[in-house]
């Protein structure tokens, strides 16, 4: 199962991640993204990213090699395809986390993940603020509107939101999701049929 | 949010839904249903279910009381749609634990409704089973095979399916589905866009 972690710029999308990766639920394996921007004092290559040259990362475009990719500041970031397909083949959940017109790219190739949008937890309190007793200034509260409604429009193309109020919690609410995903009848029904198809007396009928 | 929590006959929804009602997660209301066989010794009307004759049951049926009802061995047996409803209307989340054809019916009238499918264990051992040293007979397999292929095309019609192997996990495990179905994009997402509209400044542009 696929497995897509994003949300709005600066909404603690690697924090999270981070967490995931540190914790006692370890049943994904994270995919690493590919960067064409300069390794940064103690990074490591295969780690933190694949330090590719643009060259390199352009050929891996041009020959289909990426699930998905973009630009940030003239450097190309993006999810080689070879190792989440490889992972997905053994039988283990892969997570991604990247931005969200990344993420939107996958859902196109992948309709069948799971797309999980982190929100900001002044998303869910904003009511409160904007009704509140006004020590936002009429400038700050406009700001925070249109960036509200730009952050829900894209929460609209994922499966679930998920609120980054603490990062643990995140993290549990994340955990719980992929494990109630893994009991969806269209992912399991297969495997049950598969059952009957393996049957040798059903077979010779 | 409506739950429906159903299967087989015998696969213990009875046990699951009990141990669910005495377990600490307690964010739900169970449904209690309504019907016309007798009340046994240690039953409360009320609490156990709600004991009508068949005239006042037939009378509900008729005048749209019904969510879903079934007859079985002369009696009926159906869920009332007016507790239903005032339980949904004051926020709560509403169990209901009823007959696959009952679960068939609620489908139809509420398809935003979480639809969880109790599967027997040896539903997920079968292929074991029947591949394994032959200690069952013939007979005994096919009969199996038939009851196997009912269950999976049972299972078609719901959004999970939890294995009942143990009594505690399948709770855990139906818990997890409701705190997840609550955090969905398509459940959240209008609370999301009302606080906009609640908003004094762009409601007067």
């Amino acid at each position: 199962m696929l497995i897509v972690l994003s949300g709005p710029s600066g909404v603690g999308k690697g924090t999270v991640r981070q967490a995931m990766l540190a914790g006692d639920y370890r049943d994904f394996q994270y995919s690493i993204s590919m960067t064409t921007r300069n390794m940064r004092p103690g990074e490591v290559d295969g780690v933190d990213y694949y330090f590719r040259t643009k060259e390199q990362f352009e050929h891996e475009i041009a020959t289909g090699g990426m699930l998905e990719y973009a630009q940030y500041v003239g450097n190309y970031y993006g999810t080689p395809l070879k190792y989440v397909n490889q992972t997905l083949d053994s039988g283990r959940d892969v997570l991604l986390e990247i931005e969200v017109k990344g993420a939107m790219q996958v859902r196109e190739k992948c309709p069948d993940g799971v797309f999980i949008f982190l929100t900001p937890p002044d998303l869910s309190e904003l009511k409160h603020r904007l009704t509140g007793r006004g020590t936002d200034s009429a400038e700050v509260i406009e700001k925070r509107i249109t960036q509200a409604a730009d952050e829900i429009a894209m929460m609209a193309n994922y499966d679930y939101a998920v609120v980054n109020d603490k990062v643990d919690l995140a993290v549990k609410r994340i955990e719980r999701i992929i494990e109630s995903e893994h009991l969806r009848v269209p992912r399991v029904i297969d495997r049950y049929k598969s059952m009957l198809d393996a049957d040798p007396i059903s077979q010779s009928k």
